[in-house]
């Protein structure tokens, strides 16, 4: 293997991922300069003692040939910037835009490039305590985006994770990718072996951290700005007050992506981060279509406003539309006029017109009354 | 009576609420000659031939003497702009911010005075076709309001309308009013017959119609601009896509109003319309203190954010707790100083401060880590 690869993947057992200090010197002088000046003790700039002795110190029985040899065994691979399959433009971020640096290298596995399969790509998170209410909603979320050819992003954990994951790979229309925060050869959750295995054998299995790592609970936080970042937007399908997923909503609007959340019982504590997230600016969305509609970069995507929304005809009474469809379109009418076309008094003419006015749905012109475009809007007839 | 109020009263008779025309000519040359002009058969300046027309025939049959007498029989009364218990601010708007006029006279049964009931008043609104869900929370938030001193304004209608009135009445910590499209002596509807007796022995039933009217269809979007009005702002609880509550919500948009919207599953069709709100801009309420939060005019109603909000701590492993409770405010301690602090070896202390760092919750400056704003938050111990 290529040395700088060899030390990328080196790097990655040195340091926690989203060291800023290592990407930084990686780029300045290239992984094999800075693993070099690492094993040796040496601070990188901008590093701190701490961090550089703590380097030091893992280097000593860091083996990268090793964790090669057990990414073959997983059917892994090491992906580096500048491999065709690297996503350039979502894993770049100014310094300051997150908490923590983009990664220095990747690992994946599973047939798909990494960069094809996010190109079109939402993340679906919440909690781990999902509800059936929650699980039913991210499963019928993830099919959907994975119907309409987006690819669907998640963490692989229990919950809603979990069943959006499953409802991407029941639809088979795109890729489903899970990013851990564990090596990509460690089952974890225990419980989702099947799941992970099969979202490798068609999607993505992804992870920062070397094969054979353990899921620690910093690398969860670490973890959820690489599935913001690898999405065209995030969405929150349920999530109580502390969740983590929260942090992911809160990675994706530092990197400017949509956030979104799926509104739920206000009585459901599940729901209760959701809420908080659509209080502070999230985009409300109950389904896959309106969550492309924020992402979707084409006319393609746009949604259409449930139909019959808030429509005043809906209120009227069969005397009052048969009215409403004697009304002329262009040039006004008399209210006589009106009564004869509608089949109806005068006087009835006479009482329903003046609160077809206040509705906005007729208006008065010279000429006597006619439609406004409120009340063109849909044919009167299927009223 | 003084022969402007009772002129008002005839006019109530001769056209339907909200009509620009009569409130223009009532205001221009008082209630008695616009009675006499339309009286008369003559238009009023912007009217049109029909509704002068169709005024001149009503005038025929119209007798203010008997509807007061229908009035005074249910413990009603009129209610007069002048009067002191006309809320004029809220019941001014310009005439093209909403599509009706104000009222020209109002009808009111209870024992309080108009102006001082909706002093603080919010409008809780929704489908009379509510599931068990709405109508808890409905029940829920006309009880907080009213707890909170915030008085009640609803439609009196079957679903959250009434649950809404129920809980204020349950709180009896404010008034509730009832807004009908019907005289403010009929009983509508029909099962709602003890209900509006209970909020106009404690509250206000209050109508633009004249006693005995009936409900028609049309009255309903017309009245729907005076719930609006009436209060600092209206929460929509449960809504269909077609709901005529969500006219209230237009209406209170446009004179500025807060609008709100209580979110619910998304696989509810009863809540559908309140999700196109929120999707339309709507604030998004799961209580009272919510509501209050958007309406109050002083900052005792400010609503904290639910506690315990992402708080990134809370993923923490209990050794890294350790660790962070040892890490110092002010001036920067070294990894060494730290770990004896925190009782554990420096090695460990190497390991967790770079994510504590990713996280956010540390910083590192020349004299070592410190805590960062976020990592003060909360004390530590208490995470």
């Amino acid at each position: 293997m290529n040395p700088e690869r060899r030390a990328r993947v080196a790097l990655s057992r040195l340091v926690e991922p989203g060291t800023a200090s290592v990407l930084a010197a990686v780029q300045e002088s290239g992984a094999v300069a800075t693993w070099a000046r690492l094993r040796e003790g040496r601070r990188l700039p901008g590093m701190s003692a701490a961090l550089a002795e703590g380097a030091a110190h893992r280097a000593g029985s860091c083996d990268p040939d090793a964790d090669l040899r057990a990414l073959e065994r997983c059917g892994g691979r090491v992906v580096c910037p500048g491999d065709d399959e690297w996503p350039t433009d979502r894993l770049i971020w100014p310094g300051d835009a997150v908490r923590s640096a983009p990664p220095v290298v990747l690992y994946a596995r599973g047939p798909l490039g990494l960069a094809d399969a996010t190109a079109r790509s939402v993340a679906v998170v919440g909690a781990r305590a999902a509800t059936a209410y929650g699980s039913h909603v991210a499963t019928e979320l993830g099919m959907g985006l994975a119907e309409a050819g987006t690819t669907v992003v998640s963490g692989g954990a229990y919950g809603i994770d979990g069943a959006a994951h499953v409802g991407a790979l029941r639809a088979e229309g795109a890729p489903t990718v899970a990013v851990l925060a564990c090596g990509v050869d460690v089952a974890y959750p225990r419980g989702h072996d099947r799941l992970l295995a099969r979202i490798a054998a068609t999607g993505l299995v992804l992870s920062e951290v070397p094969p054979g790592c353990a899921p620690m609970r910093s690398r969860f936080l670490v973890r959820n700005r690489l599935i913001a970042a690898l999405s065209q937007g995030t969405v929150v399908v349920e999530a109580a007050l502390r969740s983590g997923s929260l942090s992911t909503a809160a990675r994706a609007e530092e990197l400017s992506r949509p956030v979104m959340a799926v509104p739920g019982p206000v009585t459901s504590a599940a729901s209760a981060g959701c809420h908080e997230l659509l209080r502070a600016g999230a985009l409300c969305v109950t389904g896959a279509r309106q969550v492309l509609e924020h992402v979707g970069s084409s006319g393609e995507d746009l949604c259409e406003t449930p139909r019959g929304r808030a429509d005043p005809r809906d209120h009227l009474s069969a005397v009052v539309r048969q009215v409403l469809e004697a009304v002329p379109v262009r040039r006004g009418a008399g209210e006589a006029s009106i009564a004869r076309t509608a089949g109806v008094a005068t006087l009835v003419v006479q009482q329903v017109l003046p609160p077809l006015v206040v509705a906005g749905l007729v208006e008065r012109t010279d000429g006597g009354y006619r439609l406004t475009a409120l009340g063109m809007a849909r044919p009167a007839a299927a009223g």
